[in-house]
């Protein structure tokens, strides 16, 4: 989607590769993260400076293949090593599809997905992804458990200027962020955790260590160039500001898409209230990356199969803890598949419309 | 250590990068293992070809984030689902330090860790590595186990013309290779498997996609680009053959390794024998990433403490479920490295020598 974007931006952006680059599995041998490029940590703490989205200056920073693998390192280094039952894993329904499958999917002993955050009421230590701006629905969230043994993991991988207001620097003890949510190079697979504790930070490392020895070179150097790009246009009155370009996409997305549902019968979709942005410095509607759709179909209740026989690829609500009316809908689409999928849902006619 | 080539190859092995490239997290839709670039695969397949070590044409190709992360897709794969019992997981040793953590780290209850396969009785299914050249010893190995149950991984990180002599082209049902033991390029972290079974290669794919949603598209190009200007240099006589080069530098440090320790009556080292090689079609010894070290230092038992004394870096054979009077040590050291290395070895005295 943003792919104009950084046609558009030409050479600024290219980075070369030598033959005798990434020798080494070692980027700064004295530092806890070891494999982590000063190069990509200086952009980092760049980026969060500018966006004002996070406070850096008091976190570790621990670079990752995506923020997946981030994910599991948090888990990894948040589950006691000392107990003989696996810590208790929820987050609240609707919850991003990925964390049952990447908490359970080795049956490890450490950690265990147990499902909404809402209805948990074990006593004892438990683990709580806090996903704000939520994926999928978009809504902004706060700790839902609130017991006193809680370990938190804030995935903030859609806390940027283009999907919602900035309406204050997060500071958590664990913050993931992905550069694919963020930028839109998802095939480069960087993500990063900011982390207050040294000792989470360092068993964080440790998992990185054993899981892949570190984190490709080319892709962190890569990852420091584009954010340097992008903070650079948000400084630079030459460029024309990343953020509010993106804004503007989503903007005019959601405004075509809010104009079809309107229009149709069928469909509802999630409202969100205006919030100051500190960063444009003015009043902003959330656009997320993507779209929660409710389905009020009368008797069909399988929005996923309701849409797919109009070839429209959706993720069901029931991925996500949730119920089957529901879909997920992607707004980070490229314009030509963004278009199509908005003709043919305004092609659907629901029996209310008298067909 | 092979960075004195690939800064004298110059700009043949140049690779860009430009804003928009890596946008998306696909490679290849519609094949199996959906992020693998086709780029890569063409060169890990043409490579294999030219130096003749392994039967690619009925395999799949696993692309991993170093080879760390192809292990644990493989154990992953190969562990039974519908079992109730983790199952074993066992390597000869002297074995890979890592495969008791890369086993064991997140608790698994799919596998589990049971030590030296020499000694492994237990009935039923198992999986066992098989590292040939075997790292630490650098030794050809078999499997040992030879259960009718048992589920082979064959580790083939060091089976390349500069280590050992290429006798026939491996051809098993899952073997793993590196880009950082061939290369030298370890802050790439690329691997890829070769597997037969699609099965297995599924059920490999699906874990690299819950684990990082695939493998970063700038080190798998660059990792094409690396293997392209290898092979060239195996075809082009006008190029420098980097095997014949890497094979020329191994055993010249190997020489001068050998030299030192005959004439120190406290170590000795493993012995290999004589083998044709088919890539190379020449008789060849093998002159392993590591030298295996036994000290006979008399009371000293404590080998890697030993060397430490005198400020030479090891890793105790304790650490390879060996016994800790060996130690490994590092062949590919930087130049400048090895020959302090060198030094800091010539200069122990043992008891015998009368001192």
């Amino acid at each position: 989607m943003y792919e104009s974007y950084w046609s558009k931006i030409g050479n600024k952006c290219d980075i070369t590769f030598n033959g005798d680059n990434s020798l080494s599995y070692f980027a700064n041998g004295k530092r806890l993260c070891w494999f982590l490029e000063s190069k990509l940590e200086e952009q980092i703490k760049r980026l969060h400076n500018v966006v004002g989205n996070a406070i850096v200056d008091d976190h570790y920073i621990i670079v990752g293949t995506g923020s997946s693998q981030l994910m599991q390192a948090a888990l990894y280094a948040l589950s006691p090593a000392d107990q003989l039952e696996p810590i208790s894993v929820v987050s609240a329904t609707p919850f991003y599809s990925a964390y049952p499958e990447v908490t359970n999917f080795v049956r490890s002993g450490l950690h265990k997905w147990a499902g909404d955050a809402r209805t948990f009421q074990k006593n004892g230590p438990y683990i709580e992804f806090i996903t704000s701006p939520n994926n999928p629905d978009g809504v902004i969230r706060e700790p839902v458990v609130n017991g006193d043994q809680g370990k938190l993991i804030y995935d903030l991988a859609y806390y940027w200027p283009q999907y919602t207001a900035i309406t204050s620097p997060a500071n958590h003890d664990v913050m993931l962020f992905t550069i694919s949510k963020c930028t839109g190079h998802a095939g480069s697979r960087i993500g990063w955790a900011l982390v207050k504790d040294k000792e989470v930070a360092r068993k964080m490392t440790k998992f990185m260590e054993i899981s892949t020895i570190g984190v490709s070179k080319e892709a962190q150097l890569r990852a420091a160039k584009i954010l340097e790009v992008i903070s650079d246009s948000c400084l630079d009155p030459k460029m024309e500001n990343f953020f509010e370009y993106s804004r503007s996409l989503m903007t005019d997305r959601w405004k075509r898409l809010r104009q079809v549902v309107m229009a149709n019968a069928i469909f509802v979709l999630q409202k969100y209230p205006l919030q100051y942005c500190l960063f444009t410095k003015d009043f902003y509607e959330s656009h997320p990356a993507f779209a929660w759709l409710i389905c009020n179909g009368g008797e069909e209740e399988d929005c996923e199969k309701l849409l797919k026989e109009h070839k429209i690829h959706t993720r069901s609500g029931s991925r996500f803890g949730s119920e089957s009316r529901n879909v997920r809908i992607s707004m980070l689409s490229r314009d030509e598949d963004f278009n199509i999928f908005l003709k043919r849902l305004m092609a659907i006619q629901g029996p209310t419309n008298g067909n």
